[in-house]
């Protein structure tokens, strides 16, 4: 049986606390049935909302965070309809091409993938030119550790009328979001990322005009939305409800507001700035432009030269230390750090840093 | 915090063993990464392979047995590609209702709900007038607490170029069943049902003809078959995996391969006798017709006259017997004791006759 590293430092899995491995330790009854199944369903849901600062529905899943972009786009989507993608990443890169994939339109508004966004006026012309049905947008682009600024993104797609969505996967419940403020119609997130829990659950907040468009729609399929509109007032689940993948989530949501949400995103972005200043003062080269925002989650740094991406990830294993490696066109040529959740902690990002220190 | 019903008697999700939850309790490294991940994806598909009787692919999915149904279709099945459903009950009625829902040309071999596949000289005669690309079954209908005999049918769906895709979500690891000797090409299951394992894993195995129907196909989602092709050769997932999810269904084929699955079919067998005759002896009648197969996984009879089933349901919940409904047109009619995986033993379903009988 294998165990959890000694310095766990991937951006997602994290490591589980025990409180949240302790959720499912228990022998459920069935959640089809059970009227405490549905009230822990709202409950963690309104958890959830707070986290994402709205008051639309939010929609629990049984699946990985890979469920609730497809469920978005399939579920708002159809042939034909068309969608700009902010692409300042793999993962907005990739969305785009999810769109593309089940006939969609696409147009990719397209940055450099050390970038974040900033100057919006070309995006503007291109929305004005394509009157897209739909805006997605990456929050935090894990691959290039990097956050995307959205309140004016949102405010555009709010004048054109498009939907705007966003895949906050790797944030949610690290940096404060405020959805509605920002004018996010679909905003998704996965349980295996700040949430701390393991990769079982994903969830999305739905605002009214999304569900317009998902009713219209109609899609039928295991990632369909429809049926989970009014599962709150019908207890009823398009499929047998998951109680142990939820009780988990829920002790992430629970952990989180216990500690106070503000308290939480400070930790993250003061674990974040330990981990810059730390691995500038090894010199190690951070990737993100100094013009964009670094996440507060995830730090993407270059791959010390001299050294292949391979030979490093051993170097830090033999030390206990695990970081993630990256993605497409970064693949090789950046590392990361994940400190999110349960592995935004001081004391961890301290030990991590004193492993690269020995390694170089 | 709910507990596990004193008699857990319901047709899944049933009651999880401690060994099986015990494979849940740990700190999991990120299945991404590690070889011992993939080791135990491998173990666990071979382990189920066998319990389905197929020398088939076996492919093991994040998300409750409805993914797995949709994954079958969506992927091997296009819009206007001829579908002949089986139906001998509300989930063989569903499906062919989910393959016309994305579009294809559906034909429904009707029986009664209380029989069981038999005389198929109608079929075969429909089958040859429609030429279908696919033939669909259920081989237990749980709703109704059937089992189809599918050999037959499975050699004609050969003889006519069909692939034959089968729902055995409630059956597999509890009843002998041979894929391949039947001529089964995609077989679905999951994980809450005869394996003991909490609704968080689906499976299926794939057939080289489906396989290559799945690759004309090239369906998209998080249902889509085609990434899971090379997963035992180049150890990628479509998405994070769930080692938790994956360790306790292992748990689940584990136990079975341990008792001998010989023996544990027999052991479901005897006790669905046990039940049958049990009932039939307090006046109960049992929903299945006299001449169709009974399932050896799950009972249905008729909710004792003179009672609703609102009363029937909260008179044996108040003896600490949980028994589950029916649905569709069974609603409120017929009621079932599912003894399957953990619930498939003597002493539990003595205890649950004697509730039965204290309740009348």
């Amino acid at each position: 049986m294998s165990a959890m590293y000694p310095i766990p430092m991937l951006p997602g899995p994290v490591s589980v606390p025990d409180e949240i491995l302790a959720a499912m330790r228990h022998n459920y009854p069935s959640g089809d049935l059970e009227t405490d199944f549905f009230k822990l369903y709202a409950i963690t849901g309104r958890g959830l909302a707070r986290l994402m600062g709205t008051r639309n529905d939010v929609v629990i899943m049984t699946g990985e965070g890979m469920l609730v972009l497809w469920a978005a786009l399939k579920s708002c989507l159809k042939p034909g309809d068309k969608v700009l993608a902010a692409v300042t990443g793999i993962f907005g890169d990739g969305l785009g091409d999810m769109a593309a994939g089940i006939g969609c339109e696409v147009r990719k508004f397209c940055l450099d993938y050390n970038k974040t966004l900033g100057d919006l006026a070309p995006l503007e012309k291109m929305l004005e030119d394509f009157s897209p049905d739909m805006i997605i947008a990456v929050h935090c682009e894990t691959p290039s550790g990097t956050l995307n600024p959205l309140e004016d993104l949102g405010r555009i797609a709010r004048q054109h009328g498009s939907l705007f969505c966003v895949d906050a996967v790797s944030s949610i419940g690290g940096v404060d979001i405020q959805a509605d403020a920002w004018g996010i119609d679909v905003l998704l997130g996965g349980s295996q990322k700040c949430l701390s829990a393991p990769p079982s659950m994903s969830f999305l907040s739905i605002s009214p005009p999304a569900w317009e468009r998902i009713e219209r729609t109609g899609y039928q399929g295991y990632d369909a939305l429809i049926p989970w509109r009014s599962i709150d007032g019908e207890y009823t689940c398009p499929y047998t409800p998951y109680w142990h993948g939820l009780a988990a989530l829920h002790a992430g949501v629970q952990r989180i507001l216990r500690e106070g949400p503000e308290r939480v995103f400070a930790r993250h972005g003061e674990v974040a700035l330990q981990c810059r200043d730390g691995l500038q003062e090894l010199g190690i080269e951070l990737w993100p432009a100094p013009d964009s925002t670094p996440a507060p989650t995830v730090t993407a740094a270059l791959v010390p030269t001299g050294i292949t991406w391979h030979e490093w990830r051993a170097r830090l294993r033999a030390r206990g230390l695990v970081v993630g490696g990256s993605l497409g066109p970064l693949a090789g040529k950046v590392f990361r750090l994940g400190h999110m959740g349960s592995q935004a902690e001081q004391r961890l990002m301290t030990d991590a840093l004193a492993v690269l220190r020995e390694a170089l």
